[in-house]
């Protein structure tokens, strides 16, 4: 099945994943979210690129930064923001999704920021508004399931771009529970397209999928030698559901062997940038001295978010079927 | 009692039920509406008529969809919007209605938009702002009990006058649960102001309240016989609630007697329109063959219930005392 | 340790309390306040003072009226609001409240309205903005525990100088739950600051805290003895879970020893007026015929809170660090 992110032209009508997204496309957005980092330092931080169109949040899974973060970014487009926290609505009263989809739709909606439990959902509404030749509307995921969340994964790229230019020579290290993350996964798509020199992934076998050797990454289940020289790391939540879990002996094990301390982090190159998509479980998978210390860009990554969440939802809104 | 809606000049202050409203400002209603349906379409789809403005959605009762449609329509007016939920709030703290409404009033709210599960709350509130020269507020019903969804009925007639024109020869079936339908109600006394040629209700009679007959409505029990020749199907949605309790057998069995299927459909006329208030209960009171059909105008319904709810805004507040 | 609310110029750069405030900042909110009170009034009621600004509402602890009184003060300066009901999110995974503050920071955010359970939690919020140079973040206390609630001692201060010109004469009471009461803190303190000749405090034994003599205040156990021949009343809401407790007999005992009827009414000077910072819990600390009377002030104090909140906001996000 096609990908219906993609317009007939190549151009970005939807942000579905960075699964298959173009290397041309990733830089534009990364180009056009540099534009915007200013504007959030500005006494006016608003720009009126989508002023009039109507933005939804449509939260079929609860996440208040998340929603915060396209929230703040649609605003300071000018967009009029609609939350919807599905869960507790229309799909309890029995109504199927894709007649919800088309409901907002009528309502003139002109995206849907959507955030699902279920892998897919984001791409099964992206493919009903193009077969059902709904093309005033736009989707972008903001975290499907164990699948995708590809601004997660933009703003990691653009954090690494701030501080390291250039992709060729960098060794990056994804550390933690890759099994549940799809920031992981939108990561390492992102990495291998922009031509990352080497994409390592750190954790426990039982974090760990089948199948990353064939996207490209090197796995490593010693903390120590898979920090060895990178340039990049970006430490995963600790998610709490799998603490206690069958996966997990216990955190504190956990921490022992796969928190990021100072003493590990020297592994590292000297100069290199440690990363978290927060929010951080301190003394699980990340040292407060590490967190707060100076290599840390963890803030930067959430100042950065919301420029390359503007940048991916004026770049869609703006193009056509 | 005289039916705090109307002013002293016969304008529209508030909108609290089709009930006792004039063919003349229904009328208004709708053609003011017609100018707002394109605005939907337009890149910038923001008009500064209510620019300034303070829109209270005081729901008491929850029903995420109504609010959202209140919402866009206030926000595409460039009204500011304060979303209450107010079952959560101060209610909660032992404060009465009116305190609540008097506190909110004071803010110099300008428009309350209630949403209540007592019928006949909205008309209380708006008799309570006019007693009390409270005058700068103004009420709109967005659905009480089982008593009104003006509203609803408002874009009902516009959606059928959109597709048949003149209510003079038309026949409107309305078919479900009217005994628990606010929207029926609405639309029983929108279709006889109007002045359509016949209304039929159609329903198990267990469903169907007494006094039917007096409001000007042909009865049938028979689905087949009711649908005979209409030129519009109302079909109501089936409360959950109501689905497994003493008024029905089953869910199977009143599809087999009162469902619209496309059999059933093809009794009425050949350019007959199906209409339906959503969310909707497929393989329950619509099936699906219907609800995607051709002569399914539900999701134009939703389209012009932004229009409509947009002109009932802009007309009440501008109206004064 | 130094009260971080004023920069090193003494200007407002937090509002944090009113406890250490100086009478000219006081003055200076209150006089800035009366040239918003007319906006309210206005067709159209918003000034651009705060357009392209981020205002933060986070509300670790549920309270629907008050976050409405800041988001409409907010809106009506222009301000883009973003509500955030911190119980249900990121504090649920877990998070730190710094980490979690320094994640909104990072969003460029402008300013922070917060709610907490805990004493002092404002303050530690705007101690670390500092401490971590964060200076574009300003703080505004919306009530934190049993400490202060300064925009509703603002308010009631505003109050009191529209309807009395001249604190210098005035006795003023403060009738209730004391112990309990962050209002009647933070109305001790601005009144002995704006030089009140004689404040009273008046309330059963069990619910006034120890110290209040240190305050500067008159205590009364014996209501009628505190009345006598006052010019204003605050009464305080006796809070529900107070009721059936350890502390009170009932609640008639409470209203026949405490409760405001006519009759207490009469006591104090023809012209007093009566204050209640809301939600009235009628019968219980207050009488219908006292709340509705000509001499109750009480809905004009909601309409003053909302230009006092006006001001508050636009003199703390005009400072520099």
């Amino acid at each position: 099945m096609k990908n219906p992110q993609l317009n007939k032209h190549g151009e970005l009508q939807h942000l579905l994943g960075i699964d298959g997204l173009p290397k041309k496309i990733i830089t534009h957005i990364l180009d056009t979210a540099s534009t915007f980092v200013d504007i959030g330092e500005r006494e006016l931080k608003k720009v009126p690129l989508m002023h009039g169109k109507s933005v939804f949040n449509l939260f079929f899974e609860n996440s208040t930064r998340t929603r915060t973060t396209f929230e703040i970014a649609a605003k300071r487009l000018s967009a009029d923001v609609i939350n919807l926290n599905i869960a507790a609505s229309s799909a309890s009263k029995g109504e199927s999704l894709l007649d919800t989809i088309d409901n907002l739709a009528a309502m003139h909606a002109d995206m849907f920021v959507v955030r699902h439990a279920t892998s897919g959902a984001p791409f099964m509404i992206a493919q009903h508004l193009n077969d059902t030749k709904q093309h005033h509307v736009h989707v972008v995921n903001a975290g499907d399931g164990r699948h995708e969340h590809p601004t997660q994964g933009l703003l990691d790229m653009y954090t690494i771009r701030h501080y390291k230019k250039d992709f060729a020579n960098l060794t990056v290290a994804i550390v933690g529970d890759v099994l549940h993350s799809r920031v992981a996964r939108s990561d390492i798509h992102a990495l291998t397209t922009l031509g990352a020199a080497e994409v390592r992934v750190i954790g426990p076998r039982t974090l760990l999928p089948s199948g990353l050797e064939q996207m490209g990454v090197r796995v490593f289940t010693d903390m120590n030698a898979g920090l060895k020289d990178v340039d990049v790391i970006i430490m995963l939540r600790l998610q709490n559901e799998r603490m206690s879990g069958a996966l997990l002996p216990s955190t504190q094990e956990y921490f022992k062997q796969y928190g990021l301390t100072p003493e590990r982090l020297a592994l590292a190159k000297s100069d290199a940038i440690v990363m978290h998509p927060g929010p951080m479980n301190r003394g699980v998978e990340i040292d407060s001295a590490v967190a707060d210390g100076p290599q840390a860009v963890i803030l930067s990554q959430v100042t950065f978010g919301i420029a390359v969440r503007m940048a991916v939802m004026s770049i869609v809104s703006g193009s056509k079927a």
